[in-house]
């Protein structure tokens, strides 16, 4: 693949950074443009007309073409890579751990992060602060889950990273700020180093 | 394919009417095993023990194997049919909208249903009650999303019916239970009309 890519981005969003952190286990080079999601810059006339009609980030734009959302993104970049299974059951597995980070890990692990950072409790309205308990409760049990098969597994799919890891751990890893205590995890610990340690590996700040 | 596939799931759930929606339109067997999420029948020792020990259905069975998350599934079934865009961009865009759905569009139009019609307004407690309006706001922005796109595409991908028709037609199409108004949204009906005229086509009582 020799397109450009041009990802469009906010830097405090664990979306974007799973998308930087593929691109650099890959070694493949990114453009990026940032917008602060918290000023508003992602829902601008002109963001809304030529970047994203849905008003978020992350965007990957390559030539003519684009596309939304970061697991999506990954596959792109990711594929043909050591990044992404070739057996056929072990990539299908691979994709039941995307839609677990969609669906059952995000909602309730990164958004208590942003209100509490980003937001701040005293911005927060009461339906958010009535929705924490809740968020609170299946962000735990999310972890348990990562947790139970990761004290059998080196990594999502076996013995070697691909897109799961990287899926799951951009809000893991950041996961106490919105008050998880990761400690409870011992699993989800040592699998957080083993991603830390792999070769070209970025942390969010970079 | 000649695997024998169990479906082990709940009439009441969206994310298993997908399974049944993919493989009757791909004209594939498939035995059912039911259970009852409101009567705990998911969350049962033995259910934890020999079926999902995260408690949930759908869970696609087929010989010593097994699937979770219900786009996963589906991926599994359909893998080399025509409900799989061939193009690679296509197919990307295809998991886009998975994303979406997972993400942006099944947490937000499902969960109020689920709580209306089966959990009873009587019966939730005062964070789901405090929750509901941010769901009806995203749930919202959701459809319009879709509708946006639908005006301009007969089908997600172009002319002919996906996975990403399937996934969002679930809980679009009783979108209704959960308090949103279908009728605001022209294009999503004449797509929602398309999907029921597709040969195979099964409707959720089935």
């Amino acid at each position: 693949m020799t397109e450009n890519f041009i990802l469009h981005e906010d830097p405090i969003s664990g979306h974007c950074y799973k998308i930087k952190l593929t691109a650099a286990l890959l070694q493949l080079p990114l453009e990026r443009r940032t917008y602060s999601i918290i000023k508003g810059e992602t829902r601008s006339p002109e963001f809304l007309e030529t970047i994203n009609p849905n008003g978020r980030v992350p965007v990957l734009q390559f030539g003519k073409r684009s596309l939304t959302q970061s697991n999506a993104c990954c596959l792109w970049l990711a594929h043909g890579s050591k990044l992404i299974p070739e057996d056929h059951f072990a990539y299908i597995t691979m994709m039941q751990w995307l839609f677990f980070e969609q669906n059952e890990h995000e909602p309730n692990i990164a958004t208590p992060r942003y209100w509490r950072k980003f937001l701040g409790a005293e911005n927060m309205d009461a339906a958010q602060h009535a929705a924490l308990p809740g968020k609170y409760a299946l962000g735990l049990s999310a972890l348990q889950v990562m947790n139970d098969h990761l004290t059998h597994n080196h990594f999502f799919i076996g013995r070697v990273i691909s897109l799961a890891d990287i899926a799951l751990y951009a809000y893991t890893h950041i996961a106490g700020d919105g008050g998880f205590d990761l400690s409870c995890y011992p699993a989800i610990e040592r699998w957080m180093d083993n991603i830390a340690a792999t070769p070209g590996y970025i942390g969010m700040d970079c």
